[in-house]
């Protein structure tokens, strides 16, 4: 509210000047366009919801993912940014040329990963066209400081790779799973394991595909018992859930 | 057409008795609920399509579907019927007490089943609410002289069931595989064999599986190569294509 | 596959006698109809995938349900069946007067009720008409052992009554939550906690909530970070995904 | 009317001189491109509907949507045009230096901004990246003369910063609502106040989102009573829904 | 929470008693469904959100809509409940013989209609099958002490008709229009007035109707300004928008 | 309006002996549900739009389709009604036993069928599941007084039979082809003829025929120039279609 | 046939030469881009679907566009080509460059507009931005002859501006409709006129207009009688149903 | 594995020389995008599936497209590649100067095409715009060994050149047929032969075409028996099917 009251005086001291408040209301959104949009950034989030704020950077310009990332970084000594696209990661490299960035899955990470906590975190795709699915949601694991191992290709139609990677699965204590087209892989691996499973449906295959729409609702329909699906594509909210259980119960 | 002139006849006689035609038209409508609709039975289709006409009994009244069926056994020995339910069966079984109906499939079958080709046809179901799909597709197939075989309840969730039956799925000609939920059978059987796999989406499972929409789309967007798909809960259909592979092979 | 093996040896029997194969089929299928589907009961589930085979009773007759109950009590102490409605209740409760029934979600479960494990369970809805949901997922997990509390009527329009319950959200160590219409309440909660949160959609409402799909999709696109969605009023698959968790995290 | 009648005695003009007609549409249509569509302005709307014509700027040229606010501004003081984007913008801008243009909104408004209405409206959204959507809400009411305030980013996932604004919330006379993903917002208000509320459903988020679609509906099914949905991302929609309210109310 | 208290020591007498906690569980649930399901009553409503709490008839069964009604009446002089078919209004009736009960909306009433409010509310239907919804309105209307007036079948079919009410339409303060099919009405009316325009879009018409969301979706793209939707059939959630907007601007 | 006029005066009467508003309120709704909506008759709606004001009967009860044949037969020979089911069209037999009714398209016609247009319309559907929607088609274009055929069962995949039609085709002046599952009818007769074609997409199917919407969208996406769709199963609004346009050249 | 059987010569010749199959395969794929599809000019289409083959130019090049053309101009004197960009008809209007082409609908006619029919056909659409579709209308009805008028932005949220062009709309002898949005505008003159009428749906719109689907569906949910509907955005074939129309009954 | 192991050893040696893990992790990410995704190519496919793993370029780079068949390449004598743009294609070419590549259905095929069956392949698509479509069937075929044949253009709004064709239909022993719009092509032949078909709904069309959902549902609700449908524009799944289903037959 400081920011809003501070604006407000600024704008009397403008008024008294003679300039009209049009003028001015106009002068401050071309500004806007490059600047800050007043981000509220929510410093206690990490003890109400077991990880600080995440910046989101998909509908963020380069400008104001660098404004949100200086301010976290005042306060927290790491910041996690998603879907950063090449083009808006030049800008953070360049203010933070040891930022950790990946170009297929757009995570980016100011900071040191290190590890907090000691379950095995599986991740697993079906096919080689959900690498940046679970490539987020692996970095993002390694960012909220989880004990992850990430295993691609593994899908349905090849039973005979599948097998092979048994012990894997029954070591883990939460399995992410990505998967697109008619998203079987989280069904079978439910019936091969106890471990918690979190399914990640991706936007991978056209047509009846429906951009992963029909993934989604595949498995959500599953006929295994015990799984639960995030959104299309949301390798973060994956890893999330997967921080929210693992902190959980290792803090018990 | 014959059947349309003599009726205009009967109209034209009708009205030299000073009956007018609305009374007649009237008279007409009231009684044909529950006669004949004048269908025309297709007695070359055997010749053009491979099998003879077979009466889809969903929309059908069983008086209609009683006289379609007679009309057919006036040419041919036997006659299939599909969708039959157990109301109209009680007409269908009065009149050909020896008829064969399977209540679960409503599958009816008046006439002598004959083996007339040798190819291995498998049925493959992944649960056991899935039976009255599966059943459809095999008393079909059976109606149409193939050598057909049924096995129930493979599902995905249970691999080491599913790899158990690796012989008869490696010794199949054709394989129809009917599955609900989120359709994954077919991918995980299409990565073992080589043979033709027809897909058969079934509308069992709740709210995302949207009365089978789901799982239809998920067998479109399979991962495994060379699957083709039919109509939900179709297991007549899935038999016909087995037929048109099987009979067009058979008779090369 | 024994079962298979001596149907096969009784129809050559009946062959050797003169009975045609089809009068059997037929005669086998007119009995089936009240029978036994051949179901195979899969005894080492609960070792694969953290709990024994669940019978799902929804496309089931009666009958089928009670004979699978009764394969599954030759070796197992409980049983657990969802969906069974007050009509096919009545056989189950002739058969096990001191079965557990509640007529609201329809869970049967014959046995004694034992806690296993300590990890605290919270199960909330957001109203009175998720009330078959949330105890379909309550009396579940108490079939499966955990240690489950419920709690109705959190509705977010009545933001007073929530938070007087913050204090148990905050213990929770896994919060299943069961709303219909806008699907907001998962939200809100996790805008509150750290512990895992499994949201489930319910049927409730009408019009633009398009029987809870429109409820499913709020909940998947939630803007609160780290919740996992299970189908439509599955309060079963809700039950078991904590169970999976719980199970996993307690035996570590 | 006149229009058309002075093109046809052009066109007559053209044939006497022996120009074929086609020469002539030809002609016309290559040169109507870039010029007016013979816009009918409705310069009495404000007394039927309760505000001037606006412009709608998303489907119509730079050229068009000039030569429209010209005709406008030859009987009104102000013109409102909505969707205008950055390349339309400038030739607006060449012609009109003085107005204002907000290229987050898209909003352009030509004239003074003049309050008229006393009663209290407040814009408020769930998150940042509503912003567009509210501050096209936000400036055409301010064109429009209502008394507005906007206030962003209150998401109900973070419930604590929601409710320090509890007193401007029960202060306010009108409140408009923007919430992308789960739209959960307004059920939230619909709790603490009796104040008229337009929700506006945007099209922030992904998969499930439907781009903006599962956030309409589940704002059309939202459990908190009385509210009122406008379509999505239709902040302008939004504030002429209030100042319809505004206006007939203080009219009084 | 004193209830729940109760029930608890309850419990522990039952205990002492050696009633096993399965046994008591198990009458607890078979008696629940014919009676209370622990609804919490929010007697602080009206002042938070402009009216006391609405029994929702739909999901509940008449003994619980009778036990909400009787705990609603303890404190307040009236109550309103949507929903009750003609089989719940028996029951309702017979405890309240002279409560205000209309077949055909299924509002049901119980007190004295009593008029708190001066702004003309019209409620319009575009055809006789809108009744239903547009009685709804009216009476919860009426129950909110509206001035309410309600006018069926103007369709846009028939212009002739809708043009003789444009005094009426032209002197209403709020209007309330239902609608099924194309929903073209409130675009119509929406040229004709300032006044605010809440449309409830009708589940009237077939096929591509789609019960009522293609209606929906169209009012929502009306091309004119400032109207606003609820969801299908939802005659009380427009009444009580118009209430909100009614009593926020009486009260100023 | 004279109606309401009177209802007032008596309302007024009412009150003035002490009988208050609310009691007559009530029994007034009680009295309405056997009895007249206020049904509104358009009689000039046939210089209107072609024909007569005709009764829908879906939506109303038997009593309401019988006052409003009565009132229309107050002024005109003869009323059409559409969608009467079996049950209501014994109150209305009753009344007329004369009348024309088809219990399988349910399209009751009270007077004389009268022949008034020379043009040929040929009503064309592609299987007999088809056969209630265009006897829908053919008695309402009886009552329309067109000259009307109706050839049922000329599905595309019985090339063969269509083609035997070829010169009914030709001969036609207006085609009205109804068709169900994959719809493809209208688009080979487009082929095949000049005349113009009104397709009706019918509910027959099942599955991906999603009740008649693909039938619909398939016929709307026709690969043939120049066909128009109405909406599913709409008999009557085919025939009113070949109304409009027969009438309309016959009058020239 | 012939060119099929000179390409097979002219690869015998070639392989003779020594030239691979694969390799004259690839350089025949690599010249076919720019080519001819081998596209088969329907010269009887005229006689059978009452006018000459038209090209649909969206899906083809303008290599190809431009031989299809000429390959019809052989024959006919004139040919009508829909849907081509400004960058295609860059390349037709270098080769005719007295060609007609209208760059807002993208219609191009080589040749000498003609009046052939004196009916009146009047075109109607309710915005501005429906420019494209009515202008394809209007000049694809002047190509096949049609005496074509055309009315612009006659939307229903003006109804005084549509009431004033009451003596066109009942004049008409056949009348289309374009409209956007909700799709009321066909209703509103449906209920004005005997004339028969075809609805364009438009893609105009956004967010709940889901791009053209809910006018569609809003316009086949029409309450006016006997309207008929085109794909979305299909002025093309509007007007070849007006040809349909107008050439079957002109020639009678 | 080994690649892995590998990877694994070297990781080791760097941290031996002070590099931190974070470091390598980074630079790794920066260089995998331009490279191998560690794809494992799986070398038993032919004799799991029937043919050897093929490679899917829609979502891959030009770089690991290349990679991936030279690792087949190692191998196998030849490799085919679906779905690769022209630019991409530009690489392989550049390796590759014999390649086949078609540019309108992006198939490459690098190696010498060989027929291994006899048994007649017939592909036919509806219209011009199918050609991609078609064309992937047809090459992805003859790099399967098939013997296959392609027909273009036989759209069923034009009869009379369907029917020149009917000789190849029912000679062939397999047919393909892709169809976009209406979809309707595989209802016709499919009552002409009875020959397995396999349907192709491809995008072709607008509007309510839906991007060939539309086509796609049509095609399985197709009135002809027997019919098998795959994705949209799915023309190497197709003419896989075709391989599973010839390869079975000939090998028997």
């Amino acid at each position: 509210m400081n920011q809003k009251k501070s604006l407000e005086s600024l704008l009397n001291q403008l008024k008294d000047k003679g300039i009209s408040e049009d003028k001015i209301l106009l002068e401050l959104e071309r500004s806007f366009i490059n600047a800050d949009p007043a981000t509220f950034i929510d410093h206690h989030r990490e003890e109400r919801c077991g990880y600080q704020e995440v910046i989101y950077g998909l509908h963020k310009s380069g400008q104001r993912i660098l404004y949100a990332a200086q301010e976290i970084l005042k306060i927290k000594p790491s910041v996690l940014i998603s879907r950063v696209d090449s083009e808006k990661s030049k800008l953070l490299l360049k203010h933070y040329p040891d930022a950790f960035y990946c170009p297929i899955s757009q995570v980016t990470f100011i900071g040191e990963f290190e590890q907090k906590f000691n379950s095995k975190l599986l991740i697993i795709s079906a096919g080689t066209s959900d690498e940046s699915v679970v490539k987020e949601a692996h970095y993002c694991a390694k960012a909220f400081g989880l004990n992850t191992n990430l295993i691609q290709d593994l899908g349905v139609a090849g039973l005979h790779r599948l097998l092979t990677y048994r012990e894997e699965i029954s070591q883990a204590d939460c399995i992410i799973i990505a998967a697109g087209m008619e998203g079987a892989l989280p069904s079978v691996i439910g019936g091969l394991t106890t471990a918690p499973i979190i399914a990640i449906p991706t936007s991978v295959g056209y047509g009846a595909n429906m951009e992963g729409v029909t993934t989604m609702m595949a498995m959500l329909s599953s006929c295994a018992s015990g799984l639960s699906v995030v959104n299309i594509d949301n390798g973060f909210g994956a890893a999330y859930a997967a921080l929210r259980m693992i902190k959980t119960f290792e803090s018990k």
